[in-house]
């Protein structure tokens, strides 16, 4: 990486909010030099939180659901308002190129190019784990730079989306009408995650299917969702092609986070999220330095095929390991 | 504890089927003495495996869906099949007394007290880890001890049924029909765990709610299931009391397990829940660890307070531990 201003530096840019700076911050928090941590642990600590809590939206969908023009849509919408929109993507999947900076400027281009606002690939390639830790930490930097409205994008992979889920305050599943009137591409376990659901390319030709499906989807909810929910996820129809049911959503958001603040939920999600992280990032670094100083993966690999049992193998993992410090 | 043999005359005893050396190596897995941790290791270490995987079953439902009548009735049947029957429970809320383990002992009374069988409570209260742990490795006892049907029980407390819905091959979940044709009971993120789906008490002027609530049920798990599942889970309806629909549910099983065999799915999970199991070990025993050196607890509160960031935090603790050892 290049020569970089101080952290105290570069945390004033990011508060005044100046694009560069908050680039750079973004980068210091993703990279994985390990030098580079103490500089971006004394960034964060420089970046105050925003008086009023940033809306955290995560957005989810199997792939051809039109998440980016969704967003694309979605996200101007917003900036007519007033608001000053992020998008940070959680892609453990993605190799950073030349390639998918540009593919990911592209394909939100009117957002990408507005001065209100900010449009963040994914960090490179890396465990979820690492990449979420990332996308977390890249999401102070953002809302310590004036954004108000944080919009978290996942392409759906692996866990990713329970990951996503677990750093905002809503999340919003896209989805699609099938070739019948049924949903497409819902992974097992997304659902209960969902706060609300939207059908996708309801327009045109598709509009009934889309409407059906919305239906299903709504009665089918209704079986699971435990009696005296605090909230029941609305299930909408919308079009980012000609705008129909985007403001519908903005409202359902609104909606969300009013119900859910004001029975104390909003701040306990956010609390029992900053507990979590802090426990996963416990776990992470400890299993990093773990790895350090022995065979992990050798270990791993002989629990996997049976030869030793998983609670015997971790005492001795860390019996070697603690030997010298107890 | 009172005296007990050593850890090679234990295995031997629980090789050899004694029910009271089976108890007592229960025991010594569940006991949180820290000096019994080598010799419980040491006796998990002379267990063989059974030579034919036993079939781990996992049973969850809401509170008065009749657990345990259903469980009575159903490991009844497999006991006179010639199969060997152990049936062990995941409560993290239960604090063992006497009064608990009698009315375990009650409550399935001729399973409890036939030698074929073996019932065991659920151990003494403590994290739900903890609990999962200690269950996990009273499975590798009692199918040392050639009990080759373990049914885990849990009673549906807070994550308890992910918890053992990770440590078994199946995974049934039991339902009562609502006032209404509805289904009753289902906690949020349940259903994604479930390979078999049963609307129990389907006896009497009941059964034609229940067979509606398993039809709208089935109708609505088609929506969420997605497209090319290895498996459908069956939903079906039964009656512990009469025995109705139970043979179709052992059937059912057998058909899961073929199924995942023969897809290689079976040896997968299991290989997949080895690695989860050890690195679930991995973390307690680390968190213990750092909880004796630091004030852990007094950090959480302040991350959750919002005072402290997480990501920051964790490094801090760990450079105040890792700092001698480093």
């Amino acid at each position: 990486m290049t020569r970089r201003p101080s952290p105290e530096a570069l945390a004033e840019g990011v508060r005044t909010g100046r694009r560069a700076a908050i680039g750079q911050a973004i980068s210091l928090v993703e990279s994985r030099r390990p030098s580079h941590r103490a500089l971006a642990d004394a960034l964060l600590e420089a970046l105050p939180p925003p008086e009023e809590p940033a809306f955290r939206l995560g957005i989810s969908g199997p792939p051809g659901v039109g998440k980016s023009t969704f967003i694309e849509a979605f996200g101007w919408a917003r900036l007519e308002e007033g608001h000053r929109v992020a998008v940070l993507a959680v892609d453990p999947s993605s190799v950073r190129t030349g390639g998918s900076i540009l593919a990911d400027k592209t394909r939100m281009a009117r957002l990408s190019m507005d001065e209100r606002a900010f449009v963040r690939p994914s960090p490179s390639g890396g465990s979820l784990g690492g990449v979420s830790r990332r996308t977390r930490e890249a999401m102070q930097v953002v809302e310590a730079a004036g954004f108000d409205v944080v919009i978290i994008e996942t392409v759906g992979v692996g866990q990713s989306e329970t990951a996503v889920a677990q750093m905002v305050d809503s999340f919003l599943l896209l989805m699609l009408a099938g070739a019948g009137d049924d949903v497409q591409g819902i992974k097992r376990g997304i659902l209960e995650w969902a706060d609300l659901l939207a059908i996708t390319k309801s327009d045109g030709d598709n509009q009934t299917r889309a409407g059906n499906a919305a239906n299903d989807l709504r009665s089918a909810l209704s079986i699971f969702l435990p009696e005296n929910a605090p909230w029941t996820p609305p299930v909408r129809t919308c079009s980012a092609m000609n705008g129909d049911g985007l403001g519908q959503l903005w409202e359902d958001l609104g909606q969300h986070r009013d119900t859910m603040t004001k029975l104390g939920l909003f701040e306990d999600r956010r609390r029992q999220q900053r507990v979590q992280w802090f426990r996963e990032e416990l776990e992470a670094q400890m299993r990093e330095d773990l790895r350090r100083r022995t065979d992990l993966e050798s270990v791993e690999q002989q629990v996997e095929a049976g030869v030793l049992a998983p609670g015997v193998a971790a005492r001795r993992v860390l019996e070697l390991d603690v030997g010298t410090t107890s």
